[in-house]
C-alpha cells in the first residue's frame, strides 16, 4: 500500500502560480494555431492575387504568324518564364515560352531610373523561377533578328519569334513553380513525374495532338467516305472468354460481376443483326494479360464492322482508309498502290513470321532436298526434319561478319536460340578465300547450288536450321525469329542501316488457320474447349470457302478461316475476318468443333439469338489504335502515343493506381480476401 | 453366401444371339450419331450457299435518287424480304427493305410457263419469311407511279421508291428468320430483344445515328474553331472518392483494385499541369449509384478543360459550341443571342429549382410581408417561416381547375407534398364569381393584392407554401417541385399543351455554394470530412472572388464556387468549373475547410504534386452527352438515345450482364465471398 503514498502529479486545475507543463503545452498549442493562421492567411493571399488574371490579346503563334502588326501595341500573353539573361542592374532579357512549346517571345525590362527604386514587374522578371506560369502585359517592339542559327526550322525546338519583343510593364505570376523541380531540355522524368515529362517533352505533346488528329481523320474519313456512323457500346459487359482474360467489376449484388471487353466484337456482331449497316468506334479494350511485349492492360482500337459484307469489302475499306491516313499525316510516303497479300503459310515459309517485315529481305528457304543425308542428320535431334536456311548480309568483309557472329552467339539475343531443342542453328560464312566459299559443311554440291540460290557474296551470312516436319502453327518459328533477331542486332552494331522512317511496307496476310492445337499456344483462360483445339483468332470468324466447312467435320486444323491481318513493317496493326452469320452453324463450332460445355455455350445465348433473327452476313476488323499511332511517329513504344501509360506491371505510378481495397469497399461488393492455402 | 449364387447379369460381351439392352443402346446412339452427322451435314451445306453472295450494285437509297437511270439495267441489291402479294399463281410482287429502313423498291416474278415447272426464284420470292436477309437480282423496270398517298414524306416510315421496280431473275436467302418471332411496325418489344427493337424501330435508329453526328460535330467545332484536341484519360483510374461511389476493378495482385472514373477530372487537371493548352474527351464515365432518375452506370459526358481560362472563358467556348451544334443539327430551333444567366440563389427564389424550366412561367414570390399573421401561422407548423406563392394558369374555368385539384391532390405525385413537414401547398383557384375571387383565406387586402401581383385571371391556381427561413441548400424546394408536377399533371390531363419541341430556353445557373451541410444532400460514399461541410460539386472547384477566399476562414458555407450550369428546358446538360490551381490552396481545403484525414488527403497526393509544379489556372466543364442528345431529339429517357442501355438495376437484360463470378474467377483474384453476418 506504499505505493499510493508517492507524490500526486501536478493537477490538471492545479491554481499553482508557476506556469507547469500544461500551461506551456496550451500556450504552445495558442502559438501553434496563431502560426498557422497566420500561413493560412497567407496562402489565402496569394491564391486571390491569382484569381483575376487579364485574358490573353493573342498567342505566341498569333503573334509569330504576323509579328509587324503588332509592333507599338499593347498586349497581354501568357507562358511560362524561360531562360534569363540579366544584364545589369536595369536591364534584364527573359524569354517567354507558349503552352505548346512552339513560340517563345522576348520579354525586356529596363528601369532608367535610380535603380534603388522599385521597380515590382521588373525585380518580379529578374527573379521568378524558371517555369512560372505568368501574365505578361507589355508594349511590343521592333528588334534586331537575331542569330541566323536561331532561326532554324528544327520542329522539336520551339522556335524563337524574330523582329519582335515586349518590353515589359507588369508581370503577374499565377502559380509558384517549386525550386526542389530541376528540369532541363534532356531530363528524362521518372513515370511517378509523367506531368513533367508531358510539360518539357515536345516529341510527346507532338504525338498526342498527331494522335487526336489521326482519331478525327479516321472517323471522319469513314464516315464521308464509306457511310459509317459511330456507335458506343457497353464497358459493362459480361464475362464470355473469347481469349485473354477479362477484368472483372464487382456488383453490390453479391457474387455478381460485369466484366470490361477484350473488344467490342459481340456488341458489333448484335448491331449487325440489329439491322446496322456501317459500325465504327474508336473504342477501349481491356486485357487482364500478363504484360509482355509493349502491351497495356487498356488499349484503344478503331473497331469497324460492315453488313452484307465479305472480307474483300473490309479490307478494300481498310486499305482506302490506311492509305487516305498516310497521305492525309505522313505526305512524304510513298505507298504502294495496292498492298500485297500473302497467306499465312507463304508469310511462315518465306519468312518464318505471320506478320513477316518484308524491308529486310532475307528470305527462308526450304533446302533440305538438297543437303548431303549426313548434314541433315547433324543438325539436329529430328528425323526427317525441313531445313531452311536464310542469308543476310551483314558485311562484305568476310571477317567483319565472322566476328559478328561471335558477338551475337554470346550475346543474351543469341541464348533461346541455341537452346532450340529441335537443333541450334548452322552458321556460315561466306568467304571466297576459303574452300567451298567457307560453305565446307554443305559438301561441295550443295554449297555450288546454295551459292546461286542465294546469290552469295563474300561476307554473307548463311543460316541453316531444322524444325519439325509439321503444317505450320502459331505466329513464329525459330528461324523466323532468328532473322529478326540477326538484323536487330546488326542495325544496333550499325552494320546495317537503321530503317528509313519513310518506308512503310503494308501487307494482308489471309488464309490463317481456322484452329490452332491447343498445346501450340499458352493456354489462355476460357479458350478452346474439349477438344484440343483453340480458334486461333476468336470462335466467331467463319471459315474462308464451302472446301474449308466440309473439312470442319474431318480435318478441322486444315480448315482456313476468312481472317486477315494487316502487317507494316513486321507489326500487326491489326485484323479481322468475316464472322459465322448463320445461329446453328455458330453453335456447331461452339459445341462440335471446339467441345464447350452446355455452360460454356450457355454464356453466348444472347450472341445466338441474335444470329437467329434474321442476321445477315457481316465482316469487320479491328487497327490497334496506340500501335498504328507509335507506327507512324516510327516510335518504339505505344507508351509513347499514350498519355498515361500503365507500367509493366501495370501500375499508374504517377497516380498510385491500383490501390489497397479497404474493408468497408470490400464490404460493400460483398467480398473478402480469399484465405490463404 | 447363398447371395454369390444368385443370376449374374447378361455380360458385356455376351455372345448370345438375340439383342440385348447394350446391343439397343449401341445401335440407338449409332443412329443417333448418324441422324446428328445428318444434321450437321445439313447445316453446313446451307451455310456454304450462304459464304460467296454477290456485292450489291448499288444501295437502295442511290437506286432512289436517280431512278430512271438504272432502267433496263441488270442489278444486285441487299437487303430483307417485306411485305408481298401474290396476284396469281404466276405472278408474286414483294417488298425489298435497305438496311436504313429509308427505302423500299418492289420486287416482281412472273412465271409465263407452265405453273408445274420449277422456278426456284419466284417459288423462294412467294415463300421466304418476311425479314429474311436476301440477295436479289433483277432488271430495273419502270413502272407506273405508286398510289399518291405512298410518296407523302413521313420521314419515320421507309419511302416506297417510285417509277421503277425489279423483275426478278435470281433470289438467294442468306440466313433463315424464324417463324417464332413476330414483328409488326408497332411491336414493343422486350429489353431482352433490343436487337429487334433497333432493326424495326427507325426513331431508335435515327436517334442513334443522330448521336453520331452530334459527336463527330462537337469534336470537329471544338478542334477547328477553338483550338481543342482529344486526350484520351485512362479507365483502370484509383480509388479517390470525390462523389458518387466508384465500380472496382479487382487486380491479380491480392487485395488491390483500380477504380473506373467517375470522370477524366483528375486526369485532365494533370493534362493542364502538364502544359496542355485545350483538352476535349468525349469520354465514357461509371458511377455505382443507385440508379435513381433516368441514370446509368455508365455513361458519356463531352469533357473539356482549358488552361490560363476563366469560368468566362469556358462558358464563353461552351456556348458557342452548343449554338453551333443546334444550328446544325436543328435548324429549325431559335435559340437566344445569348444565354440568360441566373444565380443560384435566384433561381432558387424564382423557381425553387437549381435547374430551372423557365418555359413554364409560374414564378415564384415571397408574400409573407403581406399575409395576416394569423394565415402564416396557419400554413406549417414553422414559426417565422417564408411563404411563396406561385399562379398556375390551368383553365380560365374555375370549375375546371377546381377538378384538377381534386384529382391532383388524390393522385400519387401530391403524396410527398401533402406530407411535406414545413406545411402542406395551401390551394385556391381564382373565381370572380366568388367573394374576393375565391381567395378569402388571403384576407381582403393580402387577396386584393396578389390579385394585382400575381395577374390573376378566372381559373388561375394560386399556391402558398411555407418554408424554413433558412439559406437554400439543395437542388429543388418542395414549391420548386410541386411547380413541376402540377405543370405535368396539367399537361397529361391535356389542360396544359405540350411543349413546342423547337422551343429550347437555355440559360446558365451561377454562384452555386461552395460546400452545402452534410446533412442536406443524402451521404455519398467520401464526400466531405469531418467538418460537416460537403462539396457542392467536388472539392476542386474554386471560390469565385476573392470575398470567397475570405469566407473560407470563418464562414465557409457562405462562400460562393467559380461553378457553372448549363441548363437547358429544366434539364441540367452539365456543369463545370474554375478549378482550384494552387497545391496549398487545394490542400487547405481538403484538410481545414473539409476535414479529411491524413489518409485521405494522401489519396490525392498526384492532384497536389502536379498543381505544385508550376500549374496554371484553369477551368473546365462536362456536359452530360446522352442527356444531351436525348433533350435534342425530345426523348423523355436517355435509353432512347443509347444503343445497349442497362434497365433500371443496371443490369444489360439482353446479353445477361452481370453475371455470377466462378470460384476460379474469384481465385484469380484471391477473393472469396464474404462471409453472412
Amino acid at each position: 500500500m506504499a505505493e499510493l503514498q508517492r507524490e500526486q502529479p501536478p493537477s490538471r486545475h492545479a491554481t499553482n502560480w508557476f506556469l507547469n507543463d500544461d500551461h506551456l503545452r496550451i500556450i504552445n498549442s495558442q502559438c501553434l494555431d496563431a502560426a498557422t493562421a497566420l500561413r493560412h492567411q497567407s496562402l489565402l493571399t496569394d491564391f486571390k492575387k491569382t484569381l483575376d488574371f487579364s485574358p490573353a490579346t493573342c498567342s505566341l503563334a498569333q503573334l509569330a504568324s504576323n509579328s509587324t502588326q503588332w509592333v507599338d501595341k499593347q498586349v497581354t500573353l501568357h507562358g511560362y518564364v524561360g531562360a534569363r539573361r540579366v544584364a545589369n542592374k536595369t536591364l534584364v532579357f527573359a524569354e517567354l515560352h507558349d503552352m505548346s512549346l512552339t513560340s517563345i517571345i522576348q520579354i525586356v525590362s529596363s528601369v532608367t531610373k535610380n535603380v534603388d527604386s522599385i521597380s515590382r514587374p521588373h525585380d518580379l522578371l529578374r527573379d521568378l523561377e524558371q517555369h512560372t506560369p505568368v501574365v505578361i502585359q507589355g508594349t511590343v517592339k521592333g528588334r534586331q533578328a537575331p542569330k541566323a542559327g536561331q532561326s532554324s526550322k528544327d520542329e522539336s525546338k520551339p522556335m524563337i519569334i524574330a523582329g519582335v519583343e515586349i518590353k515589359l510593364d507588369n508581370i503577374t505570376p499565377l502559380n509558384a513553380f517549386p525550386k526542389d523541380l530541376i528540369v532541363t531540355s534532356d531530363t528524362v522524368f521518372s513515370p511517378e513525374k509523367r506531368h513533367l515529362q508531358i510539360k518539357h517533352d515536345k516529341s510527346i505533346r507532338d504525338a498526342l495532338i498527331f494522335r487526336s488528329k489521326v482519331s478525327r481523320f479516321v472517323r471522319d474519313h469513314l464516315a464521308d467516305n464509306h457511310g459509317f456512323e459511330e456507335f458506343e457500346t457497353p464497358l459493362l459487359f459480361k464475362s464470355t472468354p473469347e481469349g485473354a482474360r477479362e477484368f472483372l467489376v464487382p456488383t453490390r449484388n453479391p457474387g455478381f460481376a460485369y466484366a470490361l471487353p477484350q473488344s467490342p466484337q459481340q456488341y458489333k456482331q448484335i448491331l449487325m443483326a440489329s439491322g446496322i449497316s456501317r459500325y465504327m468506334q474508336i473504342a477501349r479494350c481491356f486485357r487482364d494479360e500478363d504484360l509482355r511485349a509493349d502491351r497495356q492492360p487498356e488499349f484503344t482500337q478503331v473497331d469497324l464492322e460492315m453488313a452484307f459484307a465479305s472480307d474483300e469489302d473490309v479490307m478494300r475499306t481498310v486499305e482506302d482508309t490506311v492509305k487516305a491516313l498516310w497521305e492525309k499525316m505522313l505526305p512524304g510516303a510513298a505507298l504502294s498502290e495496292a498492298f500485297p497479300r500473302m497467306t499465312y503459310a507463304e508469310a511462315m515459309s518465306r519468312y518464318g513470321s505471320d506478320k513477316p517485315d518484308v524491308r529486310l529481305g532475307s528470305e527462308i528457304r526450304r533446302v533440305e532436298y538438297m543437303l548431303p543425308v549426313d548434314l541433315v542428320s547433324k543438325i539436329g535431334p529430328l528425323s526427317d526434319p525441313i531445313v531452311e536456311v536464310m542469308k543476310v548480309a551483314i558485311s562484305d568483309d568476310p571477317a567483319t561478319t565472322r566476328k559478328f557472329v561471335s558477338t551475337f552467339m554470346d550475346s543474351p539475343e543469341a541464348a533461346s536460340f541455341i537452346s532450340n531443342p529441335e537443333g541450334q542453328p548452322g552458321i556460315s560464312v561466306c568467304d571466297s578465300r576459303k574452300p567451298l566459299q567457307g560453305l565446307q559443311t554443305f559438301g561441295f554440291e550443295a554449297a555450288e547450288q546454295l551459292e546461286e540460290t542465294l546469290d552469295l557474296q563474300d561476307g554473307d551470312l548463311v543460316v541453316l536450321q531444322a524444325r519439325k516436319n509439321a503444317a505450320f502453327a502459331g505466329g513464329s518459328t525459330p528461324i523466323g525469329n532468328l532473322r529478326l533477331a540477326l538484323h536487330r542486332f546488326a542495325c544496333k552494331q550499325a552494320l546495317l542501316p537503321p530503317h528509313d522512317p519513310q518506308m512503310f511496307e503494308f501487307l494482308w496476310v489471309t488464309d490463317f488457320p481456322l484452329f490452332t492445337p491447343t498445346s501450340i499456344e499458352p493456354t489462355e483462360p476460357g479458350q478452346g474447349g474439349t477438344t484440343g483445339l483453340t480458334s486461333t483468332h476468336h470462335p466467331f470468324t467463319a471459315p474462308k470457302t464451302a472446301a474449308d466447312v466440309d473439312l470442319l467435320l474431318e480435318a478441322p486444323l486444315e480448315a482456313k478461316g476468312a481472317h486477315y491481318d494487316l502487317v507494316l513493317n513486321g507489326v500487326e496493326l491489326g485484323g479481322g475476318s468475316r464472322r459465322i452469320h448463320n445461329s446453328l452453324m455458330q453453335e456447331f463450332i461452339f459445341r462440335h468443333v471446339l467441345g464447350m460445355s452446355d455452360e460454356r455455350v450457355g454464356n453466348f445465348r444472347h450472341l445466338l439469338e441474335v444470329l437467329r433473327a434474321g442476321c445477315p452476313p457481316h465482316a469487320g476488323m479491328a487497327l490497334g489504335f496506340d500501335r498504328l499511332v507509335a507506327v507512324m511517329l516510327g516510335r518504339e513504344s505505344v507508351r509513347d502515343v499514350i498519355a498515361f501509360p500503365k507500367s509493366g506491371r501495370g501500375e499508374d505510378l504517377m497516380v498510385g493506381a491500383p490501390t489497397r481495397m479497404s474493408d468497408g469497399q470490400m464490404r460493400t461488393y460483398g467480398l473478402q480476401m480469399a484465405a490463404k492455402v
